[in-house]
């Protein structure tokens, strides 16, 4: 089944969200004030349309009620953002998902029904923030404000050693979910696996735990 | 051990990676070439200096060299940003991230040295736009080209089964690593544990079989 899409704004926000439903074979209108940013969409997206979408007879020509997910991806217009949103609102739209530009921004946008609200900036700024802070944490996955699953790089203070050696879970409290071995990935390893320099551990434990661990398993 | 950080570029990106870097207790220099900017930083900031980082005597006059790791989150104008990598460079910053415009920007960027080119739009928008096409898809943390952790919602047709009942392991190649229920993680869940309506399955597996998963059993 088909799903039905239309974005708003094609920054580089919201054109890689057109360019990457369009991989996963969605339906995508793509829209913009712009005519140069809509012409470099016709070829990609299953329409592309110039259009000021603060203006409430254009939405609605487009025929826009009838789109089951709207993602408003206008940035820098605070004003337009949110005129957008309350008309989408309006006309029924089942669910739109903005970009904020910031909290006042969002909050303005939850009062007024927008579902999802997301600000991709701060989210990746959060990530490799955490990243730049601790060398061996690449990555990680928020489960909760309290959880999180970690991808972290093993050391020689660690390699060489069986799981069961190191008995992580019982001292640190976290869980080894999977290793990440060159292009491998063994889920679920036994205790009697043996962690090899460059192994990436992805674990999972609360925030404090992993730090815990991160601090002093591995220097 | 704390760290030296400098951020050059205070949008939305590099302001935030400056709030959390701070939160996080690392020292950070906040520079803008923007007056305004400047001063929204300067009592967040460890320092908040406005300059022009394209001009490599003020790069120097900032002691940037002494810097461990530096990132350049100047957006729009691509030569600016080009231009500040190239010196930070060749002054020999240790350690630079830069936030990329587009492919060939990166590619530039990857030429001249930079250790770590982000593109904070695009990938958030893989994220949205991967969970915009699977209504129970709600997160996922890409493990490799090929693995990936996937933050999974219950619904009627699994609710009220034990995960020996569902044999997911078996049947579907994918692990359930832990569930969401309200507030609490439940790591490592046992094979009597009955899932819930409304639960949060955080499993892990090919992104072939976390697809099969949600669209077999869950439909
Ligand atoms: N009223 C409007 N109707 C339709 N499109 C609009 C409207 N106002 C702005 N846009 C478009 O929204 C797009 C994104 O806006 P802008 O570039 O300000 O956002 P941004 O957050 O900086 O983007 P990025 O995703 O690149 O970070 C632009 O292409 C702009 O032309
Ligand atoms: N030569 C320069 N030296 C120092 N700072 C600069 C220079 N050129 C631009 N900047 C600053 O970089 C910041 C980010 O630039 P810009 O707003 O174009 O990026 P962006 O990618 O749209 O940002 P966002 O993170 O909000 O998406 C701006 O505050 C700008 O003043
Ligand atoms: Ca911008
Ligand atoms: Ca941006
Ligand atoms: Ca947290
Ligand atoms: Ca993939």
């Amino acid at each position: 089944m088909k799903k039905e899409f239309a974005v708003i704004g094609l920054g580089r926000f919201g054109g890689s969200i057109v360019r990457e439903l369009i991989e996963l074979g969605a339906d995508v209108m793509a829209i913009d004030i712009s005519h140069s940013r809509v012409d470099e969409y016709a070829q990609i997206a299953t329409q592309a349309v110039v259009a000021d979408t603060t203006d409430e007879s254009v939405l609605k020509s487009l025929g826009i009620r009838n789109f089951e997910h709207v993602v408003v991806a206008i940035g820098e217009n605070i004003q337009a953002s949110i005129l957008t949103t309350l008309m989408l609102k309006e006309i029924g739209v089942p669910k739109i998902t903005v970009k904020a530009q910031n909290d006042s921004h969002e909050k303005v946008l939850r009062k007024i029904g927008a579902d999802q609200v997301v600000h991709p900036e701060r989210d990746m700024a959060m990530r490799i923030a955490n990243n730049m802070v601790s060398n061996n944490i690449l990555d990680y996955l928020e489960l909760s404000e309290e959880y999180s699953i970690a991808e972290i790089k093993a050391n020689e203070k660690i390699a060489g050693f069986t799981l069961i050696d190191l008995d992580i879970r019982a001292k640190f409290g976290v869980n080894i979910v999977a290793i990440k071995r060159s292009n491998q990935i063994l889920v679920s390893p036994q205790a009697i696996e043996k962690i090899r320099l460059d192994d990436i551990l992805i674990i999972i434990g609360s925030d404090e735990d992993i730090h815990k661990f991160e601090k002093k398993a591995l220097h």
